[in-house]
């Protein structure tokens, strides 16, 4: 098979998991701008991530969050989502939002809190279970705002202690995906605030426990993709939370800010074997002010279009020009892969999939977006309920 | 008169203006967790604000925000502060949560949302005329999130087309106070993104306009002093907007983040005439997990007591090891008035203004928090209404 | 005229000053690795310049640095350039490696040290009078490492007699170009720190006096293009010191980094007419680890990709959807010119230049890069002397 | 014993080790400003190293450098520092200036030049079985500029591999503390960039092994207190290396940046045992503008100021505050700490030593000063040798 195959091959093998709450409402502490035609139910989230799929060809599974996503027939969504040609993917977990977690949850210094917080975790294991979800995806917004606020070592312990209790629920086939992320909302010290935390914590835990990248999660000039290749060398890299930022966690479209970190990310990828492994690409975005169904495309066909140009480096010339410590040259190879325009070989790729080569067109051609704005009238519109 | 002397009587005239918004609750884009007790209207966060002037003695004004404190009858909210012993202070504009300006307001593409816009800052104006204020704060959400969303330099014509209008319709007495900020809400561009971009616009627009510096606005390590030191010897240098921060705009405590920075900056505005002239010296702060009143009354004393140090910084003494060029003394001279504990000076000066020397003791002794959170019962509580 | 032939046309006449020093050794504080076939004398860089134009088409001009490119002779050094087919740009002032510049040059404490620092000013002014060249290109190291240290606002009242005096000194067709710097050599305070110092000691000297941007001068997150069409719209951008950084000042080659931002900042240049204004082009960068006269090709070549890319942005389009608040659509029209491979179009732009439409390749089969190693034997390498 | 009798006898013990390179010259990459009565030989950094220790009377150790302190005879060497009052200390490795490791040491491609720096590093652990040190500090320059320049991965696979060859050398009571930096000199990748690499390392490594926090290291905004706990509950703390940075890695006089962020490290060392414990207190600092021993004298009495303001954090109130989730008032004892004025109880601590109470007085009475100025004329001065 030659290399360009290849390429095409593993670019039909993709797969991107879209976030339920992607296609709710969502905003800034300043404004929420609500949007017609934003799904009022775990139901209709779906409707709109099938076409994701339907139009991408590699979106096929949906992040579920609870309790925003919360039914009272899980088998039913997942029949749902079937029937529309998804499947529902990991379950996320929420212990920020209620109102006894404002010193946090699984940190928190009162026991009862924390027992709370873990039956939620468990909780979200029973759902997994109900909806075949392979993936617990922990994001904790703990932290304190204030130096002595509270014990950072205490909240180590207690973290510790609340996730081993939640690692002994998780059944075969069941992972852990433990997310870290810089600040916010906390403003003084975050619980999981770095890659070595969590990691330090999954080694402890087991190998059912990986690390989650969220590529906004991190400090200013920090090299996500090093982290990308250090995670996947120690077995630890769970999956991604994909999108972009030019100052914090702006959750913008992925690739939308910096198309060339996101290559070089997607390049350790596959140098590490991250491509054809357990690890999950998955979306988690704020389309506060675009059109959110179009977003999500648009999304899907930037780590696409990442993914195509890794896969396009030619590791012979670059494995030479480093050996032989070219500087210039072994830059060169990387830059030649990043250089090309790899739209065409992705309309191939589509065509040879039996789908239209362009997605964001045969969408807007579909009628979706008018559809939705006219039918979903009245009702609750999804958001994040901050 | 002694240096310490002249440090006492500085102290006792120093005004901190507190804004009315702190009073109510407050969060962010995860969560905004309520609080007991806080006020349901314009009238009831006088109240609160009346309170830690009470206490502190150096908090004498109060700054409104528009919409938020809207009331049909401003000469009796006037009033109502002047009867607890407190003034309205500055006029804060809000163009950013109306559905209209979800791609800015005064920048936005569309001359009618500009209009709009317009209107509002002009209405601000009128609430000046008959608050008796003298301060029409500006500070702008616009922006863009996506390289090519609107034309950067298109907004900025924009942008100083309307601030001429409004200017224009400014009295006798009168400032606008054009604020900048890093980012947030918006996350590619924002219009106004730092002091130079407020400085070019007030210097066009005259001497009614000037920049506010709000401590929490800039790019990860930005020397903030040596801005006020720059725009106090342009005469521009129209005020502050204190908070603290760890890592974006995290609108912690004035102080609480880097209590050694807030000293500097105060350095900076003894150095070049700050503290007596025109500049306004305003607190902008979220309280999301810490009571309210207490947390704006420790604000106010950390600003004291950074002012306190600023104060007894030996000028003679600097000014002889920096034309040596004695580094390390310069520095010591700088460190000495930093570290010393100037909270026995500042009993002594509340003492002689007839306060009690500490002023959190003596909220607390008070009975005011018990009393607003047993009588504010029912209604809607203030916030962002985000 | 159509797109792609204005693209062509103005591709062809671009022009990318390089600098003097690229082609000697450079380093880091902790190592300077030398290499083999460095210049040593001005001459020298000279002949290596012109080898750049040679093969690019787009580098006429070379930048030299007072005293690192001291002659006895300019009038000769000219002709060298000449005979070469390049001629001397920007005269860059040193007031940062004397002993006596410990504490600063033109913002000393001391009169005589700043009297030194202004006669080297000065002379760089004769030397522009001998070499013809337009531009005198300021950086200044000045600034403080210590709270205290030295006086802000004293410092600026230095720095604006010194400017003062030096732009007196120009003649017709002479600029004065004031770059700015986020901090480096210096730790606390710099002296002309951000764009808006630079901006308002420019504004107060005249039309002589513009502002230079050093792409890798910027706080931690800076929306650099944002500066360029402030700038331009001010009619104050002097020009660009082209590099690429991703934490510090890293004088990587440009476009390495962050080629996506590169973009963007050339569509701004295009955008505010700067492309066909003054707007000088000069790379600024070090060669630490990778052979210098290829990487500044390389250079070159990464500035012709950016700003064919910027020219194919479909103006018309992009305005449509700006006008129609099309978020997706017009981040769509940016991108797709971004995407484009433009290299077989600079291909074509080579070859009707009667250029080898490879340059790197052309230059390697040139021998150039041989020759210099066996023939530079002997004699002081050239570099920065720290 | 009361609690500030513990914190007296706490400070009476302190060791902070002083690094014999901080007497010599340094600088940045534009100039070192070569200073007068600058040490010559290992032997006069260590005549200066003594001064510092008989006048504040905690810094009993001298960290060496090699191959910056080599000598031929170390145990003359160490007989040299014990006939003066002090020892020497950690031995530190310099695998960055031999024109071979222009692409890495450790991690290079090529395996030649990965066994010239492992024999270099276990060149120190002979050193230290002569000198007795107990401690090989390990820090890699090693990093890319560019992407695609080296294989991330496969440089791990060779950092592993040859500390692992270094861990099995070290003897009974010898440890290898690995420092981590966040980027410089490489501009890319830095092949231990944060302490989760260090960490993963040290944990294969083994109990020997241990992470350096180097409070210079880190990018923007990063929580080094969380960093210091988290080692410490993790038993992988096994020092600092203290400077302080408003910027990069700026080394300037630890304290003088931050105070309050030292003081905050200070109190999660005492909070979590490390005061106590075997975590070396050391500094690494570059006194490019000030005079050099008062600026190291400074600098232990400012590390000694943020211990007793640690030491002074009144445990049980702030225990109670946590518990009860008083977020103000758990802060208020952290500050009541901080504000606190400590210098005149180091003042007793060290009369009660038998100090004078005023070390750099002390210092600039002795007139050593000035008889190394005048002694140390002619030979060549230390330096960093880049």
């Amino acid at each position: 098979m030659t290399e360009l195959a290849a390429a095409k091959a593993a670019l039909k093998t993709q797969a991107v998991e879209t976030p339920s709450w992607a296609y709710g409402n969502s905003g800034t502490r300043f404004k929420v701008f609500a949007q017609e035609g934003v799904p009022r139910t775990p139901f209709e989230k779906l409707d709109d991530a099938a076409k994701v799929h339907e139009f991408t060809g590699v979106a096929p599974t949906v992040a579920l969050h609870i309790p925003w996503d919360k039914v009272d027939d899980y088998a039913a969504l997942a029949k749902h989502a079937e029937q529309r040609g998804v499947k529902l993917g990991a379950i996320n977990s929420n212990t920020f939002q209620d109102d006894a977690y404002k010193l946090g949850s699984i940190c928190h210094p009162e026991a009862s809190v924390r027992r709370k917080a873990v039956d939620h975790l468990l909780e979200c294991v029973d759902i997994m279970d109900a909806t075949g979800s392979a993936d617990l995806k922990l994001w904790f917004a703990d932290g304190t705002n204030y130096p002595g606020q509270d014990d950072i070592r205490g909240r180590q312990d207690r973290l510790a202690e609340g996730l081993a209790e939640v690692y002994e629920r998780l059944g075969d086939g069941q992972r852990m995906l433990l997310e870290y992320k810089f600040f916010e909302p906390a403003f003084y010290t975050t619980d999981v605030p770095d890659w070595g935390t969590a990691y330090a914590h999954c080694l402890k835990l087991g190998p059912k426990a990986q690390v989650v990248v969220d590529t906004g999660h991190h400090a200013p000039g920090t090299n996500i993709e090093f982290i990308v290749a250090t995670l996947l060398r120690e077995g630890k890299l769970g999956g991604f939370d994909f999108n972009s930022r030019f100052y914090a966690d702006d959750d913008l479209m992925v690739g939308a800010a910096d198309p060339f970190q996101l290559f070089r990310i997607m390049y350790e990828v596959v140098r590490g074997g991250g491509f054809s492994s357990e690890v999950a690409f998955m979306l988690d975005q704020c389309h506060n002010i675009e059109a959110k169904i179009p977003a999500i495309i648009r999304s899907v066909m930037n780590v696409q279009e990442a993914t195509a140009k890794a896969l396009l480096v030619d590791g012979d010339a670059l494995d030479a020009a480093q050996r032989a410590g070219d500087v210039l040259e072994a830059n060169a190879v990387v830059m030649d892969a990043y250089n090309t325009d790899v739209r065409p070989l992705l309309r191939e790729v589509r065509e040879e999939m039996g789908l239209d080569p362009e997605p964001l067109a045969a969408y807007r051609r579909s009628g979706w977006g008018e559809r939705i704005v006219a039918e979903r009238v009245g009702g609750q519109q999804a958001g994040w309920g901050a």
